[in-house]
């Protein structure tokens, strides 16, 4: 019934192996496979191991360069626009955060644009980066589009997530890692896997009429975004997918819209591309930039226990401070192990074929 | 039936010469003018003349003060803190964000975090300052607990809109401006006065059970964040909100969470301050501090005109453009003057006659 567990670091060496058989150097290698599996353990499956064979078909398919050269193309002190050289984003997105965080210490925020880039992950692990340095990190990024504008019936948008990171002292980080859509895509292919109905107000069909099909997006459906429907605010969801979409690919010089390359190797980048590869926001904030550190991290305390004890609904024990499940997944994962779905587990013993690599000793 | 009309004209030297009758100097009178009039003429009600007789009374109750030292109590090359002095947000907020943009020209982008505010009107109108600059402009604010936090029955986030401006070409800006909740307490406000009840999903009773009836607030309910429950992603709305209210107050030293003093003055701020007054958050990014402005205006132009001219569901022309309705609406106010509700009107009268001066001539 449960899906079979995998210890973290059975997992971890194998996609290490893999990112250096498809030509990464060990310390990118590293870097790409700390990322990938952080959305494991976060309990983010869909994004994790089961993504590894997407990035091996990209790279077959010379969509991905195992060694790109990435280098800034443009700056100012509190900013920078990277170019990727279409390498992994699980590489480049690491990289340009930790160009963030120094223009940060210099000057108090750093903020750096990423072309040229392709899927990094999930956002969190990129803005979580930077709070071991007292700093709050943010991370956002375009991707291919399943998402259609309020009132549209074309998909212009990707699922367009947002994280911000914000330390504090005793209690654990704030870490609001979300989609900008109602609900994310791989919440979809859970429930075709299982065969049920969407609730009405995730996605629609081809003529943007509510549907509670989740295999609208084969037939020319879409994704919707937060907020469901006018009525009840999808347009403020538009806007927010909109904003990621332009920080992330107007301001650095990489596709936005529909004009974002498809992670899916079977689907071709559009013919008349407006920029370079997906792109990215990543940002840092140095705390002491704007109050003793101390302070700040305490009254962050004050914060999360005034939320978390709030008086809750019946049934409910405690409101749920973000970031609170991702972590208390990753505590009992790194325990327990990973469960990974069977047809993943298939997936990772073709890729293991294909490399003549060992997947489970 | 309809609302009678004013010319902007009257109704700015009006709200002027109010602002000068409880003391401020001339000129913090007129940004203070300009800056709440903004909302009358872009179509958010709620925000403008409607609320003047509020400020009086805050004013009344020594709450504001007239004459504020606004200063910067905590720099580094590309952030501020900014000490309002307890004054009018109205006019402390566009300081802060000629702080950002001169922090922007100098080092690529400037951050500015406000303490010891007021309601500063609509976010809209400080964000834009930034577009004539060839700036993105950013700004949000945190406001009185109205809004209920997934799984709580209690009340501990304002409506914290967020609004994000960015400059295109020839085409007219992009300007996001929205409340991170579902329905605005405006929207409300309206129902009230019709009779009528509210769509699900818009706010909650005092158990935290879906209600339909918009006079909850005032037993015990709540508004609910952008995506109503948590199947449809309300507890993105409150990662939203929190956000908000984290920039504004605990980055900047102001009130936070259930502690942010009333807008209204008949109700007495807590006792147990955590912080002074109400927070901001202001920024201001360079654009050419990521890549030349005109690249990046002309590339706004094309994403705009795609998203404009996308397929759209039936019995509807074209999708909306963030900005497109407010703009439309303040050139047809411009010309054809502004409605105002008769409460409003006999409200204004009042304010007239306290001071002694003329409001309709």
């Amino acid at each position: 019934m449960n899906d079979p567990l995998f210890s973290y670091s059975l997992l971890w060496q194998f996609a290490f192996e893999i990112f250096q058989k498809i030509g990464c150097p060990e310390d990118q290698a590293r870097q790409a496979t700390d990322a990938l599996l952080s959305a494991d353990l976060r309990g983010i499956d869909s994004h994790g191991v089961a993504r590894l064979s997407g990035y091996v078909r990209l790279w077959e398919a010379k969509r991905i360069n195992a060694k790109p050269d990435i280098r800034i193309v443009h700056e100012s002190p509190s900013t920078a626009v990277v170019d990727g050289d279409s390498g992994l984003g699980l590489v480049i997105a690491p990289k340009a955060m930790e160009i963030a965080i120094e223009k940060a210490r210099q000057c108090g925020t750093g903020w750096v644009a990423v072309k040229n880039s392709n899927h990094f992950g999930i956002a969190g692990y990129h803005a979580m980066k930077a709070l071991q340095h007292d700093m709050i990190g943010m991370a956002m990024t375009n991707a291919s589009p399943l998402v259609a504008p309020t009132y549209s019936v074309e998909r212009l948008l990707g699922t367009n997530p947002i994280c911000v990171a914000i330390p504090a002292d005793r209690q654990p980080p704030f870490v609001a890692d979300f989609a900008t859509t109602t609900a994310a895509n791989g919440k979809l292919e859970i429930l075709q896997r299982k065969n049920k109905e969407a609730p009405l107000g995730w996605i629609q069909d081809k003529d943007g009429q509510p549907s509670t099909d989740p295999n609208e997006l084969k037939t020319g459906g879409a994704l919707v975004p937060l907020g469901s429907d006018p009525e009840h605010g999808s347009h403020k969801g538009f806007c927010l997918g909109a904003w990621v979409d332009i920080f992330s690919a107007v301001l650095s010089g990489a596709n936005y819209g529909p004009w974002v390359p498809p992670f899916v190797s079977f689907l071709a980048p559009p013919e008349d591309p407006v920029g370079e590869g997906i792109g990215h926001f990543l940002g840092a904030m140095r705390v002491d930039a704007f109050r003793p550190a101390n302070e700040f991290k305490s009254h962050m305390d004050q914060w999360i226990s005034r939320f978390r004890e709030a008086r809750t609904i019946a049934g409910r024990e405690h409101i749920v401070i973000p970031g609170d499940p991702e972590r208390e997944c990753e505590q009992q994962r790194m325990k327990d192990g990973i469960p990974v779905n069977p047809k993943v587990v298939a997936d990772l013993q073709e890729v293991a074929k294909k490399f003549s690599v060992k997947f489970r000793t």
